[in-house]
C-alpha cells in the first residue's frame, strides 16, 4: 500500500515539476577565478509599509560564481509579505519570529474550508476555502519551488526576519541568471530590478504599477475576472502609493482558516513526542493569534475531519504527494543537532533526505553554533557552493583556493554573508560565546570532505603515503593521523577555556 | 511479464540515449532582459525542387532567451525531405497534409521486410528491408531525438506544412546554441548556416557539396562503402544542382514497404475505437498511395505476422522499447480535447505522460482553438519557455514581465510566432471565428499557473490574504475569488456573442 | 536481499554524490563553430622529482567546445603522485605501467587494517588503517569523481604513463570551466594555473606553498590537527623545494597494506576465470612489490577475513555500495574486445553498464586497435563529444562538420589528441601495422551512428528513399546498401594486403 502511495507521489512529482532531478548551471566563464572573497552586508534597502527588504547585489562576483542571490526580509507585527513567485527556487531561513506562510500549487485542491455557519437565516453564505496554510517559527528552513506563489505573515509582536537564498543557477530557471520576483499585487519595484539596470541600459517605461496584473489592459482583466473596474484598478496597483511596498500592514490582523494551536496538555508524553516530531513544536507554543473560526470547534473532532490536521499523527504516506508536501523543517538551535559536542558546539543539516521537497530544488542547508574558541576543522564542499550567513556573534574564517592562496582571512559577524565556492577549503574559529550561522548549499545532498580530524582525508590515506606526501618521518605521520581525536568540531584548548572562563 | 519488458525498455532507453532525464541549459547572461517581444514571421526562405524551408533567425533575442530555433517546411506532392539529423531535439507539428516519415535508430533492427517474390525462376533476388516507416497526418506532433536521422515524404496532393522547433538549449546538445542540420545528401547549404555567419566571420571554403559525405575524400568512401566512384560522387552531391535542395521531387512517387491502409469497414465499432486509439485514425483514411507489395497480402494474416502491425491491437509492452517507441501523437482539432467549452474553444496538450519519448527530449506541446472573443485567462508557464505559433485566424495577446511591464500587446496572426518566456504572464482573446495555435514548450511536463478563474492562484489564497494583498474590502475579495466561474477558457460575454452572431 | 542491497547502494549513491544523473553543460556561445581541428601535442611540461606532468591548453577552442581538459602524467619507479582533488570528474587511461592508486571517499570506513603484531612486549602499538588501495595496470580506465582525493604510485621499473581527461563541462562542476587541481601537499603550481593567467590578469601573491593547507594560518592548523609547528610547516609545503613537485620519489619504496598478489597456481581453471573476471588478471602477474605485512599471512585465510579480498569471488551485492565501488576496468589490448575482426582490428568500450561509477561521472571510453590499411567507417557520436588520443602508430583521420566541410584531414600520430565534436562525422585508416588509440567520450552511454556498413543509417532507410535521396538508380542504391559486408571495422582490400605483406 505504501509502495503504491509512493509511486503515486513520484508520478505527481513528475506531473507538477519539471524534473525531480533538477541540476545546476555552471558559472559563466572565469566567474570563479576569485582572488579575494568578502564578508558582505546587504547593499540595498527597500522600506515597505509593514517592513523592509534588504538585498545583496547579485552581480557581485562571488554571488555570480555561486549562481545565487541573497536577500533579507523583515516583517513587523501584522505585516503581510504579498504573494509573489520567482524564476528560481528559494530557500528561506527564519532568523527570528513566528508566523504563517502559504504557497499556491497549481492544480491542487483548496483543502482548508470555512465551516458551515450556524445562523442559517440568511441562506447559503459565501464559504471561503483555500490551499493549506503553514505555521513557521524561528530556525525554520522553508523551501519555495520555482514559479510557486508564496506569501508570509507575522502575527506576533517580535519582528520576523527571513533570509532568502534564490538559486538562479538552478536548471529549473530557464531564463538568465538574474533573480526575478513576480508580484501579484502592489506598485513597488521588484527588489532585484535595480541590479538588472546596472547591466543593461535602463529604458524607463511609463507604467502605473509593477505587478503581474498591471501590464494587462483593463478590458482583458475585466473579461478574465468578471469584476468591475474598481477591483481591476486595485489588482493593477493603480492609485496605490508606491511606498506601501511588498510588505503591507494588515489593520486588525489577518483572519485565516487554521487549526487551533495545540496546548502542551500532556507533559508526560511531551518529551518523546518532541523527539519524534520536533518540528511540530511550535504548534504547542502559546500564540497571540487565534483563528476565529477554529476556536468554535472541538479540537478532537477536527483532528479526524481535517486533512491538514492528520499530518500530526504520524506519516500516512499521502503526505508525500505534492499538494501536501512538507515545505519546512526546523534546523535552529532548539532542534536536535546532528553533530554535538557540549564544549565545541552543534551542527544540524537539512538535505533532501530530511525534507524531500529539496530534491526538486537541489538545495540544502546547515545550521551551526560554535562556542568561544571552538573551531570547525578545515574542510571543503564536495559537490556544492555554499553561502555562509552569520546569525549571531562573530568568528574568524579562512578560505583557501586551488592555488593555495588565502582568499579570505577575516571576521564574519552577524548579518554578513560569505560565499565558499565548491572545493575551496574553509575553517572557522568562534570569537564569541556563541557564534551561530546558517549555510545555504547548492546541492540537495551537499557533502563535505574534512582535512583534519579522525574522519579526514589524511586519516584515510596509508601511513606511508602520508609520510611521503608531506615529507614526514613515519612517527610524525602517525601524529598527524591520530593526534586530533575529534571529527568536525574541535573544542577550545584547555588554556583557551581557562582564559575565556 | 510487463514489468520485465518495462525494465528492458528502461535499460534500452539508457542504452541509446544520453539520459532519460535530459535537462535544459540556462540562457546566456542578460539574454532574457526583454523589454519588448515581437510576433515574428520567418525571415529567410530557401526554395527546393520539391518544396520550401523557411527559418526564423535563431539569433533573435527572444529565441536566444528561450534557447530554441524555429523553421517551417513545405513539401509538395511526391516531395521527399532528404534524411538529416540535428544537434538538438526537435518537435515537429504538422500544420497541414499527410505523408510518411522515418527515423533511424542506430543499433535497431530493420523490421520492415520485403516479402519473398513468387517468381523464383531468377533465383534469390535482393530483398529490401529497413527500419519502421510511420504515417503522419495533420495535427500530429512528431518527436525527433538529437542525432537521429529523420526524413519525411508527402504522398498526397495537399502540400505538407510542418513547423519545427529545435531545442538548442537542451542538454542533449553538447555543442553551442547554434542549430545545426547534418544532411546525408545533396549540395544545399544547411538552413541555419547563414545565421552562423552573421556571428563569426565567414571563411568561405571551396567545397563541392554540403552534406556529411562531401567532406570525406573519395578513396575513404570507396573503401568504406565498397562502391564505385560514380556512386560516391552521387553521395557527395557532386555534379548536383544546388537548387535541388533539401526537399527533392520523386518522379513516379516513392515505393515504401508499409502495411496497407485499413478501411473503415466496421462502422459499428468505430466510435469506440476512435476513443481508445484516436491517433491511428489516419490509417483508415482513403489514401492515394498504396504500397505495391502490401496489396498482395491478406490483411488479417499480416496483423499477426508483422511487428509494425501488432501495435494497433492494444499495447503489448514491447512497444515501449526504443526501437519501436511511439514517435507521434495527434493533438490537432480532430483529436479529443483536454479542455473543452463549446462556446469558448478547446485545448489539447501532449506531454511525456502521453508520448513517453518526450521525456528524453524534454519538450511538450499544446494545441488550442478559441472561438471569436473567447479568451484564455492570464496565466504563466511554471517551468518552461513557450513558443506560440498561430495556425489559423488571429488573436490579441498580451504578455507581461516581472516588472509589470507590457512586453507584448498586439495581434498574433496565422504564420507568426511569439515567444513567452518562463514565468511571464500571458492572456489572449480571439479576433477570428476560430483562432488556432500550437505552443511548443521546453519542458516535457510543462505546467501553468492561472491568474484568473476558479483554479487560479487568487482562488487558492485565503480571503483575508486576497483582501489585504489587493487592498480590497472583504466582499470585493469575494467577488474576485468567485465571479469568474470558468477555469482556463472564458467564453465571450453575452453582448459580444450577439455582436459576433 | 539483493534488492535491499541495491536499494541501499542507490541511496548511498544519492547520499554521497550530488546526483546520479549528472549532466553536462553546453559550450559557450559560438565555441563550436570550428572550421579547423588540429591533432595537438601537449604544450606545457612540468618536471617533478619523480616524474613529469604535461598539459594541453584547455583554452584551445576545440577543448573549449568539448568542455574538457587533457593532461599526461609520467611516474618513474617508486614515484608517488601526491594526493589531489579536482573540480570536475576525471577519466584516466593507463597507457603504460603498473602500480597502486587510492581514492578517499568521505564518510567511508578505513577497511584496510594493519594486522596485530606478534611482539606484544612493547604494549599496544599504533596500528595503521586506511581506505581501500587498488592495483592498476596498462590498459586500465580509472574513474575519479569530482572532489574525491586521488593518488597513484608506481612500484615497477617501467615508467607509468597516464592520460587524464577532466570533464570541466560536467554539471558536477559548479565552478567555471577552468580545470582546477587542489593539492593536499607540496609547493608546486597546479598544472592548469598558467592557462588561467592567460585569461585574467595575474595578481601574483606572496605565498609559501601552493597546497590546500598552505593558505591557512599556522595557528588554525595547529589547533585543528593538534600537531606541532614542524609538522604544520611540512603540511604547508614551507621549506620545500618547488622543484620537488606533484610527483615525488619515495626512497626505499612505499609500504602499503595490500592483499598479496595471487600467483597463477591453477592453470587448469585459469582460462575460464579470465573470461569471467578478466580485469583481475593483473593480480596474478608477477610483481616486484610485495606488501611486507601481507606476506606473513596465509592466503586462504585472508580471502575470508578481508573485505577487499572478498570481491574476487563473485559479486555479493555489497560491492555496489559507494565505499567499495569498482573504480577501474581494463579496456587495453589484452582485454577481450567488443568488436573484433582479425584482419581489421579490435574495439573495446567501457560505459556505465560496464563500470557503474561512470554513471555519476557521465563519461565513457573506447579503446581501438587497427591493422595496417584497415578503417573504421565514417560515423558520428550521437550524444557525446569525443577526444581521440593516439597511443601507438599513426592513422589518417578525416572529420566533417555540418556544412559538409572537412575540418580535419591529416595524420594522428602517437601522443597527439584530436577532438571530434558531437555529431561531426569521422573516419580513419591505419597507416601503421598497429594503430591504437583511446577515445574519451563525454557521456556515460555514448552511442555512435554509422554512415557505412551493414548497420549504417543508409541501410536502415527504404531502398527507394536511398535512391531518391542520393539521386541513384535502384540497382545502385542496392549496391550502396549491400556492397560493404562489414559493420564498423573494414579490413584492407586484397591489393593493400598484398602490398603491405
Amino acid at each position: 500500500m505504501s509502495t503504491k502511495l509512493l509511486a503515486l507521489s513520484l508520478s505527481l512529482c513528475f506531473l507538477l515539476f519539471s524534473s525531480c532531478f533538477a541540476l545546476r548551471e555552471q558559472s559563466q566563464q572565469n566567474e570563479c577565478q576569485l582572488e579575494r572573497l568578502d564578508a558582505l552586508e546587504p547593499d540595498n534597502r527597500i522600506e515597505s509599509e509593514g517592513g523592509l527588504i534588504e538585498t545583496w547585489n547579485p552581480n557581485n562576483r562571488q554571488f555570480r560564481c555561486a549562481g545565487v542571490a541573497l536577500s533579507r526580509a523583515t516583517l513587523q507585527r501584522n505585516a503581510l509579505r504579498r504573494p509573489y513567485y520567482s524564476n528560481a527556487p528559494q530557500e528561506i531561513y527564519i532568523q527570528q519570529g513566528n508566523g504563517y506562510f502559504g504557497m499556491v500549487f497549481p492544480g491542487c485542491p483548496e483543502t482548508f474550508e470555512e465551516p458551515q455557519q450556524s445562523e442559517q437565516g440568511e441562506g447559503r453564505r459565501y464559504r471561503d476555502s483555500h490551499q493549506k496554510v503553514n505555521r513557521f517559527r524561528e530556525g525554520d528552513i522553508i523551501a519555495v519551488p520555482t514559479g510557486i506563489v508564496f506569501w508570509m505573515y507575522n502575527d506576533q509582536d517580535t519582528p520576523v526576519i527571513a533570509i532568502s537564498l534564490t538559486d538562479t543557477g538552478s536548471s529549473n530557471n530557464q531564463l538568465d541568471q538574474m533573480p526575478r520576483r513576480f508580484y501579484l499585487a502592489g506598485n513597488q519595484e521588484q527588489e532585484f530590478l535595480r541590479y538588472q539596470h546596472q547591466q543593461g541600459g535602463k529604458e524607463e517605461q511609463d507604467n502605473d504599477g509593477n505587478n503581474i496584473f498591471s501590464g494587462f489592459k483593463r478590458d482583458f482583466l475585466e473579461d478574465a475576472l468578471n469584476v468591475n473596474r474598481h477591483i481591476v484598478d486595485r489588482l493593477q496597483g493603480r492609485n496605490e502609493d508606491e511606498e506601501k511596498g511588498a510588505i503591507v500592514k494588515v489593520k486588525g490582523g489577518l483572519s485565516i482558516i487554521t487549526p487551533p494551536e495545540r496546548q502542551a496538555r500532556h507533559p508526560r508524553g511531551s518529551r518523546q513526542e518532541e523527539d519524534e516530531d520536533e518540528d511540530e513544536k511550535e504548534e504547542r507554543q502559546p500564540s497571540h493569534h487565534k483563528s476565529r473560526r477554529g476556536e468554535d470547534e472541538d479540537d478532537k473532532e477536527k483532528r479526524h475531519s481535517q486533512k491538514g490536521e492528520s499530518r500530526r499523527h504520524g506519516d500516512n504516506g499521502l503526505e508525500e504527494t505534492v499538494c501536501t508536501a512538507k515545505l519546512r523543517l526546523n534546523i535552529g538551535s532548539s532542534s536536535s543537532p546532528d553533530i554535538y559536542n557540549p564544549q565545541a558546539g552543534r551542527i544540524k543539516t537539512v538535505t533532501s533526505l530530511d525534507l524531500p521537497v529539496l530534491r526538486w530544488l537541489k538545495l540544502s542547508a546547515e545550521h551551526g553554533s560554535l562556542r568561544k574558541n571552538a573551531m570547525f576543522v578545515p574542510h571543503y564542499n564536495l559537490n556544492a557552493n555554499s553561502v555562509l550567513y552569520a546569525l549571531k556573534g562573530r568568528a574568524r574564517l579562512q578560505v583557501v583556493n586551488c592555488n593555495g592562496n588565502t582568499v579570505f582571512d577575516g571576521e564574519l559577524e552577524a548579518g554578513r554573508a560569505l560565499t565558499v565556492p565548491q572545493n575551496y577549503a574553509v575553517a572557522a574559529k568562534s570569537l564569541s560565546d556563541r557564534f551561530t550561522y546558517v549555510a545555504f548549499k547548492t546541492n540537495d545532498r551537499a557533502g563535505i570532505a574534512k582535512l583534519a580530524g579522525t574522519t579526514s582525508a589524511i586519516n584515510a590515506l596509508p601511513l606511508d603515503v602520508v609520510a611521503a606526501t608531506f615529507n614526514l618521518q613515519r612517527n610524525e605521520a602517525r601524529q598527524l593521523k591520530s593526534n586530533n581525536p575529534f571529527k568536525f568540531l574541535v573544542p577550545p584548548r584547555e588554556s583557551e577555556k581557562r582564559a575565556s572562563a
